[in-house]
């Protein structure tokens, strides 16, 4: 059962008649085509989140000098947006230090919404990827505070309300290139300035045992509160002869130790099987960074980019994938 | 000519009217999907035997935890398969010996028919990949006896009679990873327990002739016996800037030295042009593991992986292969 | 404004109407289909040029052994081409020495015309890859010279008149495999023999900054005399986690000195979207070689190699390209 | 001029008379040798700090299992040191939790005096390399803490005083192997437990300037106060087709800013040219972890570990290594 | 105690006074230099055995073109060796097969006796690096066999007799270049020509635990047979940043199924530390090839070459090392 | 027989008695230490030649920032050398061009005299490493002109006199880094500003013959004319898994068709075995530049870069070496 708010104009698509997958795929992906900004040379790994009566979401928009940035945008139904041309103009949060806001690109955000503002992480260019904080308040204004953590870092996701009284955030170290290895890493901050206690949640698997999470995984959307803890969605990664294959797995953490992980599981819940998560700039990858959820009919639709092109949606319930995940643990 | 047993009711489709290649695709490829388990991920790599009235077949199916082993399945038209959901449960040879039988993962398996046995072989997961060695009489009980080589040892490949009074196998050594090497060497064994009498077979091309096999090659089907030798299919690669590309060449071996190579094709016979062979887990894949002939019209079958997602099917006669074989030899 | 003749006859189809780009594809793409020659698998990075009444072109035809070779064609419209099934038999221009002739590949061919001449220019395999030079009169007779550089180099291209009365060339060193680094240097001949004055033209970026030519980059057409200096197409490449993504740049070259980059685009003008540049031989691959242009009009065609398996052509004009590379310059 | 304490006591050697070198070395080296413990297969890379009547450390010593792990040792002279046989047992600082210490290793050790209390950071084994962090008062009995930072890092500094109010620290990101980059960052931390602030100090040279420092950089022993700054000697390597080269060097940090680097060493101050530098388990290392100094006399004696097998000892003056700095900057 | 003959001719030296290692260095080290013979660059990684009244030999020694090939040599007191210029000459133990006695390399040989023959094994290069077989009854003619297994393999080392009715070597795959990694297998043979019944007997370990043999590990001399089993000294690499560091360990195997491990070493025994060991063609090895041991006194002598250039000589007992092995125990 | 001039006061050295090699090491080498400037840190890889009554020569000197530049030195012996303590200040040959004399680094000099002129070449840092050219009339005023070639070049070598009527080079084309490959070209120019002609001369070896030259070769000092050809001394470099080794081998290639081998040593004539070829910041390095030769007497002296860090000195005599070449020759 989700522990939050009810969401019922949330996007939605029944599961077709002769699917039996844990997850399925929206029938008329992608939702987002790789030109839907002016610049645009991809839209995908991108996060959205309730905003006043319809949605807001911070989107990965590499532009046609495949420079990486961050846009905002709206949509009434979570399925049509409304993307800005222009990248997000970040305010320095302190004026005074011009070392903060320093960002040589910025990509894949997740957006976590906590009390009254909305956060948003993602992989900041500062001397290599880190994880780069902001928030905003309405979506029109957005402040640019300190980066969470030393270089190298990626896929820093917050957790939606604090832990143990501090900010609480998972994130994947990782080196300055492809980076052929990586685990999920949990951190808390009383100030989302200073963090610590940073505790190791999650490592790969061998080869042998659930390969599609063998060279890397890292969190994905914001974690749902549930009765059974935290419901994570994350990618892990296969190295095939030809490069990396990622998919999207899903696991559960104690919800008050959320290094600890309770449940995990061993086959993946999606994987790039069609053309568009297949065929674009890098092939096969489905990649979540989202969901929006409703606590009433506990349905959950996951966004996610696809073949690093677009940007994709599929559907799950909260019964049906911790059922799936406590059926299909390695744990 | 093909020195072996009719097979009239061999799948069979002829060349289309502008087709000028030596071999050609099934118009309805791929003849098996990736989800045609309950649990699949893809089914590929995998060989098929005739049995009883119809076929019978042993496959490869990687499961959604992209784990690989393999299954059996059955066919009346060697095109319509019903692959059990299960993967073979191999009993052991030896049960005093703990250590037969032992196998991480299974995958590219082979099947041959020796006297009255089914023999298949696969890569075996024991301690890293070496090749495995089992048998059945009748497709539903199935015996894992010892491994043949040490690891790193991938793609052995039994010759449908004994040679020199002893069974034969082609196999191609490697490494633990992606093996950017790989040469097809022969050894014996009077009992298939042990092996000896190892033999080189075949090294790969420089990149300047022949480079689709110029950075690995592997034995493919059952070698075919005809009155020109042993008609090998084999795979070969080429490592393209964006990795490997698997395509499908053919040699004719010695009758009585198998090791000694007469003939061998510097053209491929097959490469991935299909959206099933080039779009998939792995894209740019055709690799052959299996063929079906019928002695008395020379017609062959082969069954290959696609983009180690689906299995494929491809016709020729044992007469052009041979032509095309000896026409075209860098030897 | 184009500095040069006229070419009426030249291919064009406008631009589509919701089409901003300022670049575009001909809808029939591909215009050369992989199997176009006999013996071909593949057609892709190739030269066309006026002559006579219609175009004569330099086609790299990859042959089923994959070998690399270079066929001549004919085409009235330069959309519909005839290529001849063997490769091109160069003549040695010194018969008197072996070593001149000495070519284990030949690919990527550009023809440039030079007063009279038609010059050919490619990869030549002469222990290892460096530029071949050859020329014809009439497409019928070629003659192959002294190879410009020492190995490893590729990716030469000819100005089409001599700067500071000597003969010019761009080229691109680089090491004995996929090179993953390159950028472009430009050399001085009075002789087509003997080459120097070598001086460097452009340096790949950071991923920072346009990161589709941060890996390497290479001269593509001939440069195109304008009255802002040379015209240069260029192809950059970018590298993803699943290897290699070749891009379409522009830029433009002091006339006098062209080591000399006035102007350099920042985004991409073309980059791999449609089926046939994503799927093929080489996944994510356009490559321009060749372009035809009209001094009257402006119009320019540009010749494009798609996933290394096909040739595809596209639109602009000299208008329009020169005024996209001024404004979205980096320089 | 050093601002601190004097230290009359502190090793001493004067500059032998026909070296003009800043640095010198102590003629006795090494002064530590590898089997000074029981069962050591070396002993380097460590840090000494006066104590009481004479001076204490932290050794960092290798066993015959070269698993890594840190001693504590005494010394009346500083350069006879008895060195625990047994490693350091460290305490939980916080028993309640038993993530904290958690140790799979501990290497490259320093040792810090802030106010009262002795601060020893090494680098950790927490699921790869990390910084780890604890103190002594007495150096016999040890408290381990919270790692400073989620792995990966190594050379964790601190600085000798708060600055800003915070306890500070420089360290040195990297990744899970012989990390073949890396710069130097600082980052600040209100209870030694959540850090923060983090900024870039000093990347790497090109191999055109200053190559000794064109692979990595890391901090060495806890940087000096001076009334220029901090005073800090540091580690820079460079690639030879051999392997790395560890060599020192130094520079001249803003007191209160110490992310802003006022000087900085472009010829090195020491590199391996003795027996004992260039031969043992690692050829071609010094490597210092600590220094002490006088501020009367501003004699500075460095420790630093040679061809990670031994310790050694070099010495300079304040007034001569600002100097050497300062003339010799690259800023 | 070792079960086996006596051997009261064997070299010895006591272990030196203050020496507490349980392997000591011969102190007149090395043995062999490295122009011991006319045309040889280094004699390293040999084998020595009782023979007749003295002791016989095969050495690696790599010519002046640094070619690898095996000599044979004699002395009395198995330290002063008369070793023969040039290399043996197999003779092809079946000379109606051409594929017998191919070898373009041999190096690192081991010599066994089992009943009245000298076995002969070494690293052969027949098409990669495999294990080579021959043997000799005088030392004065010399047979080669089949290679016991395909490549690519190393360190093939004989057990003295056969177990379970079947000869038994220990051998460790590998791949055709500085493999990274490898661990040590067992084999059995009826008739030292078919080969099976492949048993993995030990792993690397990580870096966390006993660093020194994480790389690679693989046998060394002949197993001694002793009454807590086969006692094993065997060698481990670690990877350092500047290239691998080997060194010598023990186990103790279980007498009738010796890939199981009863003991294993944690720490190492020797490690490369001297002037010979450190600088050479190789830095920083020790290798272990052959034992001389008298049953009688459990006296052991250890034949290792050092540096990759020279032969050295250390001592110990069997009663110290099997007791160091069991109280050193990983497993 | 040498063909040239007298050289009576040339260094010299008996061979020593019990030695057999045809090339031996002066007794109190190194010649030239690697502080013999103020500012270096060493100086190897060096080339001499008479001038006046003694010896001129150009160095290299890395300094103490390991950047690598070349000093003018001079000697009345050719063994006691005066080196500036300043890099050669190079004047631009043409100094309208500001492209001419750009250098970031210099290293590995030659010096060779044609007619009047002393010409030096060198790796010249322009873009990448290329062969840079300058001359001098009296070692006091120095000329830089074009460099050769394009990158990536290194170790280009002159010819004492005019082939064919044009200056002729040796060089060794390579990559940007560490090159773990390399053959020796052949290239002629008429005026020593545009190069071709380009000819392969010799390739390295297989690893199963003369391994010393298996990863790269390249051209020594400048080549020695005779009556039975060039006398070509060069290295060759083989991979141990440490690094690269150096070695020094002979060749004689046709006096007028120098790109033809007609003799090529299988055994190289010196490898690295003393301490200071052993030992410093290149280990197992030796790398000849240079010779001196008196055509009376036929003796040679070699000075080589030991170690990468001091300079050496052997002696042989041309008939020695020339017959130890053709008897050992691989061609």
């Amino acid at each position: 059962m989700i522990i939050g708010e009810e969401l019922s104009n949330m996007p939605w698509e029944d599961r077709p008649e002769n699917c039996k997958d844990v997850v399925w795929r929206y029938s008329k992906n992608p939702i987002i085509k790789r030109d839907a900004t002016k610049n645009s040379n991809s839209i995908f790994n991108s996060a959205v989140i309730p905003f006043k009566d319809g949605f807001a979401g911070v989107f990965r928009c590499d532009n046609k000098c495949r420079e990486m940035n961050v846009h905002v945008g709206f949509s009434k139904d979570g399925i049509n947006w409304d993307i800005n041309d222009e990248p997000i103009n970040f305010k320095s949060a302190d004026t005074t230090d011009p070392e903060i806001g320093i960002s040589k690109y910025k990509y894949d955000p997740r957006v976590c919404k906590i009390d009254d503002k909305y956060y948003i992480t993602w992989c900041n260019g500062y001397h290599g990827p880190t994880i780069g904080v902001g928030y905003t308040e309405d979506f029109k204004t957005f402040y640019q505070t300190e980066n969470a953590f030393l270089p190298f870092n990626r896929n820093g996701v917050l957790f939606p309300k604090k832990i143990n009284g501090n900010f609480a955030m998972l994130s994947r170290p990782s080196d300055n290139g492809h980076t052929p290895f990586g685990d999920i890493y949990y951190s808390e901050s009383p100030d989302l300035k200073f963090w610590g206690k940073h505790r190791h949640v999650m490592t790969t698997t061998g080869i042998e045992i659930s390969p599609w999470q063998s060279t890397k995984i890292g969190a994905g959307p914001i974690p749902i509160e549930t009765d059974e803890g935290w419901l994570l969605i994350y990618h892990g990664v296969l190295t095939s002869c030809n490069g990396y294959v990622y998919h999207m797995g899903s696991a559960i953490l104690d919800k008050n130790e959320p290094w600890k992980v309770k449940f995990r599981s061993r086959p993946y819940i999606l994987s790039p099987q069609t053309q568009y998560e297949c065929v674009g700039d890098v092939p096969n990858v489905v990649f979540p960074c989202a969901t929006l959820h409703d606590s009433k009919t506990g349905k959950i639709a996951i966004y996610y980019g696809a073949a690093d092109t677009v940007t994709a949606l599929a559907f799950t319930t909260v019964e049906e994938l911790i059922k799936f995940t406590k059926e299909n643990s390695m744990i």
